[in-house]
């Protein structure tokens, strides 16, 4: 069973947005946060993809609130009919939303006061208590509400956003991993797998068949974070790949 | 609120795999799959990324399965130790896993007798009463219990695999949409936008900004199932923008 008892903070991140539930965009923020977060020592517990209704962004995160360290969530903080995230949390923290002078003040330095339009405005239209979270790309900030940070859904300012908070965030030990692929069936060696699984529970081998120009293999994925245990486990992996004759590649070492 | 009263069946993805949790991995089958579910007016409602844990599968399958008319799961059908999906739905189901003598002859007749080991065999491990979804890519099957649709994580199966079953899959009418990209800040036309939206509250309006090459735009998506509001809203839109003597291109007409 690949769970590894680490002492890793958790995470959930929530995606909201009709257009990546029709298909028509693919989300880009998912896999470059969680990825930002396993450098950091937070591991992602759970992400979901939610529409933009209401009732459901308050529902997922008051659920996921008091199960994760932190909630992050990507989408729906714009100027548009279309954008109800603001809205939604406040209701999720039983507090109003309202006109946030600083994040005001951020817009009307940013657009200057000719071209401050109302619906630009609506962007500094933000639950009571939250703290800003900066936009170095355009403006109009995201927030954090106690454990939850609501940012943008545009990849650049999602990221420029994130940049941002990281520095703040309690992190855990880093999650180290090191990645072989075999060139083998992962049938024919799963066996081997999971008695070295067994003998590292504290780690969490992964095991990710592929199929390339004809070519089958395996992509293992060892992660943990203890660094002493993957070295050897690592180790061991390619000594009982040694022994099977199986031609591989030690993609990243221990890291 | 870009909620659209459609009677089209309502679906959810669930992505089961540590290594798109930790983002090692960019999953492909949720944004792939959401696409070929609308082409066949089949409307993904929530979509989940969760780890290899027996309970957490067990317990989203669950909370799922009574929501929406389609459940489909991505990963972990495979012969290794991390593959527990199959044990997971069958558990859900409140149902044994059995050796299923169909599948075990499947997969004789794809490795033949000799490279049949018994991890391979672990894949004919399926729950009681499931049918089974043909695998063209490798043999190994994925299968259905009742409204859970259980297929394989490589994209390629994945792919294989639903195109078997998607004519068994009753759709609703087909959702359409039109697509426009406008060479301005979405802020510029967001009460424009609202109100339309508001003229056709059974479409759905998106508004999605973007950065290209320093030029700032917007992304207007309409979509829906009835085709004469939809060519409606379209031109409505575009004349809104022709108005504003704004710079635009219709990237898709509706269809």
């Amino acid at each position: 069973m690949p769970t590894s008892p680490t002492t890793s903070p958790t995470a959930s991140i929530i995606v909201i947005g009709n257009e990546i539930l029709s298909g028509r965009t693919q989300d880009k923020n998912l896999h470059w946060l969680a990825g930002e977060l396993s450098k950091i020592g937070i591991k992602t517990v759970e992400a979901s993809v939610i529409p933009d209704i209401e009732s459901v962004i308050v529902d997922t995160v008051n659920t996921h609130r008091p199960k994760y360290d932190y909630i992050f969530t990507s989408g729906g903080i714009g100027p548009t009919h279309d954008d109800i995230t603001s809205a939604a949390i406040a209701k999720a923290f039983n507090t109003t939303l309202e006109r946030n002078a600083k994040a005001a003040d951020i817009l009307l330095k940013y657009y200057g006061k000719e071209h401050l339009t109302e619906p630009r405005l609506k962007m500094a239209d933000i639950p009571k208590g939250a703290v800003l979270i900066p936009n170095p790309v355009s403006g109009a900030p995201g927030f954090t509400m106690e454990n939850v940070y609501v940012m943008a859904g545009v990849p650049a300012i999602f990221q420029a956003m994130f940049s941002g908070i990281k520095h703040h965030l309690a992190g855990g030990p880093p999650i180290l991993s090191s990645s072989t692929t075999a060139f083998i069936a992962e049938s024919m060696i799963a066996i081997a797998l999971g008695n070295l699984q067994t003998d590292y529970s504290t780690l969490e081998i992964g095991s990710y068949p592929f199929t390339r120009d004809g070519t089958i293999g395996t992509r293992l994925v060892i992660t943990g974070t203890d660094s002493e245990a993957l070295n050897q486990a690592t180790e061991k992996l390619h000594l009982l790949l040694d022994n099977k004759k199986v031609d591989y590649q030690c993609d990243s070492p221990p890291h």
